[in-house]
């Protein structure tokens, strides 16, 4: 029977060289949020469907991996047939729900607040596309149980201290308020259900330029005086006008702060900026949001902001929440693209034997004796072409030859 | 509206403590096989539904989560509707058959022999139970392309240090081959058609005792003289017998050699057994077997064989081949019923504060400066209740404590 030995359609396999650089970076950032006071958790990647299908996930509750029932709990010779009653659980598509779901069912035993790190394996039904996948890493920290801005301050500077220890310089941290704009677009007297189509518009303007965002809006039935004063508005707007359009005092204060804090923090080393525009997509931020775009990618490396109303949902009483999560796939490909080799903690030794020589025992043993000596140390069987093989072996990683003859090991030069 | 928060059945969610226990197994399991030569990979947890359901894993087939077609694919309209109609992938159930794929689908990438490292949660769909989860780590060492006993010997001699690595002693290693329990069934007269079943029967010997086995064989239609005479020979089966039942040279050989040189690298510390009856439940078995039992466990905590017949299926050609699996839950329990607490790197420090007496910025600055001195800093506001604090604290496992008021760290006594 032919079999398509291929890896499912948009999903990876991941060859030794890789994974040696995707366990680098993982350990470089669990590392410093080890240090920065987090602590891992893990859930399982399957989450009941009730749970998923009622989340605030956006568009991505069109892309969920939805798991069939077994036994007889599956009855497929219905007449009325619909998916909600032949699947019973799926695969997450974020970390930020598990977390929550993660919180109301174990709070009891948790510290207050909860500082959470997470690193795993999320999965979305996208169309598959150059540098999308459907099976990809995130990398979260969040803080549960703190209103404070300073849960926001610790994230931000602990996601930019992650960054830097995998080798990111010249980012720029982004921070706004859902609410500040809310509020701006309010003071020019837009109807609240324009809102969330301005703020999509405006989230735009890097990429597609100011021109075509004015165009957007007007196109979405806005009038054009009105619109082009508010753009221009939006466009001059900082951090000390934002209180001149009816923001209020509490959110401007809270914001001034945190990128205040954030920037002594910073001490140069990177760039903290008030940015009205920032919007960030998913539906369940309430109040501060934030991101970091490096300026080769163009692209956010993280994002992240508060969503003060998920958890209390399920447990009927507010809980305050704050998270930044680390897009890991784009981390990989930006070192890649580098040509970054990960450090090595000792050196790779192949051992190449002749069984005509020696012995399984002796073969065994010498490699053994080496490993003694700190080494990480694989048996080969010697080939006849040995300069060829010795190349080989070079550019699969190995740093150190020695063959065995009669239990002697012997360098080779 | 009411959600379930707890994590799917048969699931777990891992709280800090538990997550550190077992990222501390992991990673030492890891390290070990790094220095004996093994290279990390990784593929996807979900697997075209072709693949699994046309491998050999025995009732593991009958257990698998199966996941839901998406879009057009999907047509529920139908009459005629089946399983394999509405779904087009699965969860993996155990770590081999996705290795062999990815051997298969990488080959030209990947050296020869490939010395494979997995580390990865499988599902399966069993009734729950206590100890037995729906979603649970392997870790597997495998050698491909390698036909030669020298590779039976680094995985039991790797996987023996692995185990050694996370304070596992007083091991036996047993050792058999599938092919030689068949041979000496074989001697005695019994029919081909019969071997599955005594060979079953015979497994159990350690857990049902040689009364019971004797009489499962006489209720399964054997004669109850030859099956006497049958048993009685395999109770005194030693290595050196077994060329007179018509065990083939060859296998005794490798046998022999593979036994006594794993013995001798154990040097005394973990016993290295001749055990005829072992079999190994999976079907793609096809020379020799081991596992390695504990005292304490009565279970095997890790098993394993060659399967010279998987990856050769896809390929056309025959690909030696052979692995060996860490049960890693069943290393946590006994860990954990030890009492057993992952030792720290560097010690984990609260820092207590209050916003009356600092700035968000001088409360971070301080927290990065002990971080500066190599510690693990969590920023934790101080209660009324300071006493109670500490308690909790050292519980969660703080080891020191300071408190900052204007700017000034304090370190409590």
């Amino acid at each position: 029977m032919k079999i398509n030995v291929n890896p499912v359609k948009g999903m990876r396999d991941f060859l030794p060289a890789e994974v040696r650089l995707r366990e680098y970076v993982k350990s470089k950032i669990t590392e410093t949020y080890e240090q920065q006071g987090f602590s891992l958790i893990e859930t399982p990647a399957v989450e009941n469907i009730e749970l998923l299908t009622n989340s605030e996930g956006g568009d991505n509750l069109q892309l969920i991996f939805k798991i069939l029932k077994r036994g007889e709990q599956l009855q497929l010779g219905r007449a009325d047939l619909s998916e909600e009653s032949i699947v019973d659980c799926g695969l997450r598509y974020d970390l930020t729900l598990p977390l929550s779901r993660f919180y109301a069912c174990n709070k009891d035993k948790l510290p207050t607040p909860f500082k959470a790190m997470q690193i795993g394996t999320v999965y979305r039904a996208e169309r598959p596309q150059k540098g999308r996948y459907r099976a990809f890493t995130q990398c979260d920290i969040d803080i549960i149980g703190d209103a404070s801005p300073l849960a926001e301050c610790e994230l931000i500077h602990a996601t930019a201290k992650a960054l830097q220890s995998v080798h990111l310089q010249d980012f720029v941290v982004k921070i706004s308020d859902r609410r500040l704009l809310a509020a701006v677009i309010a003071s020019f007297g837009f109807a609240p259900e324009a809102v969330p189509s301005i703020c999509l518009a405006l989230d735009k303007s890097d990429k597609i330029g100011w021109d075509k965002v004015l165009q957007e809006l007007c196109e979405g039935g806005l009038e054009a005086e009105q619109v082009e004063q508010f753009v221009s508005a939006v466009r001059g707007l900082s951090l000390e006008t934002v209180l001149s359009y009816g923001v209020p005092a509490s959110i401007y204060d809270s914001l001034k702060e945190v990128i205040d804090t954030v920037a002594k923090l910073a001490d140069g080393k990177y760039q903290v900026i008030f940015s009205p525009t920032l919007v960030r997509g998913m539906g369940y931020y309430t109040g501060m949001v934030f991101e970091i775009a490096t300026e080769g990618l163009g692209l956010a490396v993280a994002g992240g902001g508060r969503y003060d109303a998920m958890i209390g949902k399920w447990l009927g009483t507010m809980v305050p929440a704050v998270g930044f999560s680390i897009g890991f796939e784009r981390i990989i490909l930006l070192l890649q693209e580098r040509g970054f080799v990960p450090p090595s903690s000792c050196a790779r030794i192949a051992l190449l034997f002749s069984q005509e020589h020696d012995s399984l025992y002796s073969i065994l043993a010498a490699a053994e004796a080496l490993r003694e000596a700190g080494h990480k140390v694989s048996t080969l069987p010697a080939r006849h072409k040995l300069g060829k093989q010795l190349a080989q072996l070079e550019a699969e990683g190995y740093s150190g030859y020695y063959s065995c003859v009669k239990g002697e090991l012997i360098l080779f030069p």
